[in-house]
């Protein structure tokens, strides 16, 4: 049994840029743990909000298999003014903890949540001490935030690996509609069918049906 | 009357790119212009390839009201043997004859023909002689080819600019599916399916149902 | 009547990077709205300089037909410090209040300031929310600080988009040297002389004689 | 038993891109096969220098563990000018033919023919058709040549797949030293000393002994 | 007595790009050698056409302190179907003749034949064989050609050097007239005015009044 | 008698990055200044551990014969926290009191002070008062962390100037095994052996027994 470590700023990126792929994996009995480090929380949201979005995630992780949801529970926007070695420390812990095999974090793009958490998971995954174990360590895309960095100023994503979803693609879409608080009606930018529709492009330039794509940052073997 | 000038590697890479934009265009009146390159030619391919081709073009063309089609005719990947003063200038008679204020070109990508293309469309449409009409310069993306370009080694697209086709988008597929010869089935890379994921997937990160990118490479005002 | 935006980190920005095309565009009878985040403040500066850029920016601002001048008044180095959301926020408000079809960002450059500026003017006009009105997002040059990011490490401003300021350069001349406490005497690189001939090279080679450069990051049509 | 297909544009580049990697993959049972594109050979040079490089191939093969070599014999320095198609369809042919998972190819770099058999080899292993079967396409370094790419004009060479050869280092020299006609003494470029400074240098970085360094271009899973 | 080699695509691009330079290192008693690749020649051209630029090269050489001139005289826009090896000797024979410290050669840009010279200029400069004299490689940027660029699709040119030609700028401008054939009256894209304003742009950023700017490829000490 | 300004973040990178060429300049004659910024100092590090690691620098700076060693001592990982004006006003001082003209300054790269440390070194040698006293500012690269940079994401380190050290290897060697705090034994990334292997592949790829490898970011002449 393999582990996968997926990093998400926030409960629903996790789904939006690997659902798929968590599912592909957990259905082939492998272990699926998922870190994530934000969340709309107090000062800046109402007490309620984040219990909801909580929810949300639950419901999605168990329609995907995810193993162990793990929480940092550090406020949306402030991810980046925690001191740096204690964000370090704590994705650290979690390599140390689960020794995953593959690592897939936030490519880092307009959300300044998704840099920080970019920047603390390729520290905590550095081919030395706990990150020896790292095989394979890959950038998600998140819809609209991913798309909204600047064009040739910023990192553009484009996947150099390209994973089949065909088969769980509608798995995917469930997930995703589980956030009733993130995701909205199409034409919105983070909506299913968006998702659905980028699945597609992604898939079919691979030679797929439904695909999800991904930067690889560093593969070893 | 402003003039649009398309120029397309070969026969369907038009519509693929600008189907939509050509349609909106029309519709508001403006004069439309295509200037095909190349085309599934003799010695290469029999004699009759190249002429169920043209026929799909021409009912593309109807339906998305393009004034006028104009054929150069030189066979498929033999465009970059071409000499380089001849396919300039065919490309420079064109700019000069049609005077447009907006020209569209194929992003350089896998298809070595379309790099021949971006390349003499560049040079026609430079600021200085006949180009100075030209108020903007854009490349459109090509389904597959345009995605087949090696990520990180040769330049991979990434649109600046994004054009509502939400009102265009059925009559884009229609002229897309006259390219019986050229256009595949689900879940091929260049089929109408997967046309429209990726107009839903540019349209929502703009903020419209379905749009089609361009890389703005020049715009003048 | 459309209405332009420009988010301007110090005063003297906005006219270094656009003061042709703010006055091209107020003569053409639209609103122009300049929005300064910063400025040479306390505790960094004794009290009276910031007062003194103030009324030279009223000065050049009168010149180049600006209709409305709003500052923050941030004090300068400091903000990046200022809490994301915050800085967000406000900006976020002035494209929400003006709804401007335009909006000219600083390019993100060696002055940490601009940095923090570019950033929340991208998420200000996602285009969601009070950013869809927003037609065209795009980056000016601010002379020295634009051209003193590192090579090939930092982005390297190139314009895609050129705006002729033929009529305009003399106003803009004029505007700048209001900023007697800003621009110095050539050949200092903020100096009048110097703005001229950048204009004036980015003019040449679009097929002007004089231009202002912009990175075109979002259009939208 | 899975098939690496390796596309080399003369004899050593194989060794020096992917020696390591042959002989491991080769131990662990697979089947490899070398296509090599070109060669020593007149008019540019006389008849025996190609045969002597063709025997330091061979004997390197047998010491990597190479199943099969196919030698295209184009001229070297004249890859560039066999018509597209016709290169295409070679390389084609051998990926229709071994059905390989994994397809490496040089880098593009320096040596003009390495350019025309990257582009060759991306088009052949497009994921339609034949190429399909190509779960992992990736470029080689090539000791010297991709070295001396311009520094950010063309493309640099950084890896992102690395793979442990601290096993098959020893092997990768004596098959190197095998190519008298073609390696040098230290301090050449492309002496072994070189090549197992290179090999140390990837290695450590990703916390092997000794590695080597690829560019994955298309991963499917 | 230090060399200095600048490779020339057509005459007149030695002065646009590195007059100035030519000029200081020849006041400094270094010996300066063009050599300069193409020129308007028959067929494309008549043949009067060349021997006029010719002309206006030699007088605008001698204003600079050029010590030796020389033209391989292939025909503008073949440059690139000149036989890849032979383009190559070529370059090679004159690095291995004067055996240079400093080569400049052309950015590879929109002009074809530019890009072919740099191509071949690399080549014939790596650091073995003839190539080890040199200890400076670096481009020069050619006024339009290098700007009309595709940006963020092709290189764009930002100079690593500048070097301070206040004291030259009188003497280039001078040598950039006598190409009569060539240069036009502002507000052409290659008028002397528009030489004038890139190098004042140039010079300013880098704390100079006139500069030229270099991209470094290849520095060696 | 000219200067050279090393900016260090912490003890030991200096060396890693600039070793030799410290060595070689100083054997020459030249004044070599080392301002070392961060140090592994409390709260984060016991307060021995810091005393321990700059015994361990003053030993190589003897063995590598820096005149001055200038230590700002402010704690690892808060760099980037220290208020923006002072860490560049600190910087600025070091260049207005010792006016090199060549300054070398960390890539930015994996750890955070390398970044902070960049950013600040730009600032205080942009070519304007106290900076025009510089003529060279590069970027060294720092074994391990300066390779763990995301590719393609991130700047990856591409050598332009290469210094052979083929004289001072050794020298370098011996500095380095100075800091036995920090360097560790073969494989790891930061050992000897490691930075040997390195030296030995910038060396060779640039006609040298061994090399350091600079990214040219400002040269003035």
């Amino acid at each position: 049994m393999a582990t996968v470590l997926i990093v998400s700023p926030h409960p629903d990126d996790e789904v939006l840029g690997a659902g798929g792929y968590i599912k592909k994996r957990s259905k082939a009995g492998d272990r699926i743990v998922v870190l994530t480090v934000s969340g709309h929380l107090p000062p800046l949201y109402p007490p309620g909000v984040y219990q909801k979005t909580l929810a949300e995630a639950k419901e999605a992780h168990k329609i995907l298999g995810v193993a162990e949801s793990v929480y940092l529970e550090i406020p949306a926007t402030q991810v980046h003014t925690t001191p740096v070695h204690e964000l370090n420390g704590k994705i650290a812990a979690a390599v140390a903890k689960y020794r995953p095999q593959t690592v897939l974090c936030p490519y880092p793009d307009r959300h300044i949540d998704h840099r920080a958490v970019f920047d603390s998971a390729l520290v905590a995954t550095r081919p030395v001490g706990q990150g020896v174990c790292v095989e394979m360590l890959a950038a998600y895309e998140t819809l609209s935030e991913t798309h909204w960095n600047a064009p040739h100023i910023e990192p553009n994503f484009t996947p150099t690996w390209v994973v089949d979803i065909s088969a769980e693609m509608d798995a995917k879409a469930v997930a995703l509609a589980c956030f009733a608080s993130q995701i909205a009606e199409f034409p919105h930018p983070r909506s299913v069918e968006a998702a659905r529709a980028l699945a597609m492009f992604r898939g079919t330039q691979a030679g797929f049906s439904y695909g999800e794509g991904f930067h690889v940052i560093r593969m070893r073997s």
